[in-house]
């Protein structure tokens, strides 16, 4: 997918949400573990109900992988059921990645080409022969971690380091590699103050921003400093709309909670002066 | 597997050589493709010729999971071989995962229970609540990323952030933390330079040594400033080891270069004068 198909699908849903996929057979509705594939059974009934509201789908390969090869086998079926059906929404597979050369370019062949994701987030940590080899495959993106929306995240991140803090010179440096277009940045919800600073360094890259929802984030906050021309956003939410309810009526339930977030983001797309200029 | 159970197996053995499984298919000898596991049949020839020589094998996951389900299924009858066969041997899933709390958990599952390794490569740049649920695993042991061997290794981690590099950084920070006793370190082979100053933080800790061989580190280097009573070091060699011949003499071949490292490491271990003190 093109970065300019991801802004059509955005403007024409009037929505940049992305609903995580991070299924735990604890938390699904019981009746689902009757069937052969519950994990399968309740992504399909999740993206059915919500696919016309959001433009994105991440499953965070952790809870898949917990389960096994039975969970990678949930993992393909997913992802092969978004493919198959809804080929115009994006697809991240929040992974996490990262490693030296070679090896990074097999998990690039993993999620890029065997199961086809649109994207793959990465992290920063071992610098750049570890993303370049991501960004080399064309209209793929590889989504590196910035600025993350948990606890620990400013342990490392947000070290000073001259007159940047560590997460700001992720930014600075990641431009200067090589097919940086294909970049976007993870960018934690819980300090939107923050975002104004980041929109200095990348006007134009697409953030994924966790942390609305279960994480306490607020999307008119993020909004304000994130929006650019091209919304430039993709806000995710997990738990707050998958786990709605875990009765038959979860998908109903779920559709409801993502029409809450989307009908609250076509008013920031609609009334451009929320964004302030950087 | 305990810390000391490690050590006894290295005094055991005069070594404390790590071979690393990167299995790729267009490298081993190409009659192994007719098997039905070429994948697995591969790992258990180079097991079996070199198990007394070394304490550890290290599968590379993103060479398993770039082969997709059957990728996962060699990696399992590989952890599954090495635990009933050598479960004296250490084993670490070189997998660099890190995510938030409740991820970290489900990652530190699927590799520690379901998979049953013995510890796990971990990559630091979200912080403490991305690394403790990996610590509160007993008799596991969570090997996180501080040096890296590869060419952009200092693009972050050698950031200066107030008297400290963010690599130096991430020693001290992480020796803070819940349950640090089951922490190791990845600390590149390259740098040996590094070592006495990574040994003034971590005196005691295990560093996992990546980059002897092809990456082209120096095992007397490194030994002279990382070896402690307890050897407290790990040296990791893949491709100058499984990929010595690429004919059906590729184990025996194997064991050959194998054995030239133990011999070495043998040196280092009966003569202490190597050691510097820190």
């Amino acid at each position: 997918m093109t970065k300019a198909q991801l802004v059509e699908q955005i403007k024409k849903k009037k929505s940049f949400l992305c609903i995580g996929l991070d299924v735990d057979l604890e938390k699904i509705p019981q009746f689902l573990l009757k069937k052969e594939d519950p994990i399968f059974e309740f992504n399909k009934a999740i993206i059915d109900a919500t696919h016309d509201l959001v433009v994105a789908y991440k499953p965070n390969i952790a809870f898949y992988e917990a389960y096994g090869l039975k969970g990678w086998k949930s993992l393909k079926k997913t992802i092969d059921y978004l493919n198959q059906n809804y080929p115009e929404i994006f697809t991240i597979a929040d992974a996490k990645r990262g490693d030296i050369g070679n090896t990074s370019t097999r998990y690039a062949k993993a999620f890029f080409e065997d199961l086809n994701f649109n994207s793959l987030t990465v992290a920063p940590y071992m610098g750049s022969d570890s993303v370049e080899p991501f960004l080399a495959f064309k209209d793929k993106f590889t989504i590196l971690l910035a600025l993350t929306s948990n606890k620990g995240g400013l342990d490392f991140q947000g070290l000073q380091t001259g007159d940047s803090k560590v997460y700001e010179q992720v930014l600075k440096t990641a431009l200067t590699w090589k097919n940086s277009d294909n970049l976007m940045f993870v960018a934690g919800a819980t300090k939107a103050e923050f975002f104004k600073g980041i929109r200095k360094i990348v006007p134009n890259h697409f953030l994924l921003v966790p942390g609305i929802g279960a994480q306490g984030g607020n999307l008119k906050e993020v909004c304000k400093y994130g929006l650019t021309d091209d919304i430039g956003l993709l806000i995710n939410s997990s738990r707050g709309i998958i786990y709605a309810s875990n009765k038959t009526d979860f998908a109903e339930k779920a559709r409801e909670k993502a029409l809450l977030l989307q009908e609250e983001m076509k008013i920031y797309i609609l009334t451009p002066r929320l964004k302030v200029s950087v």
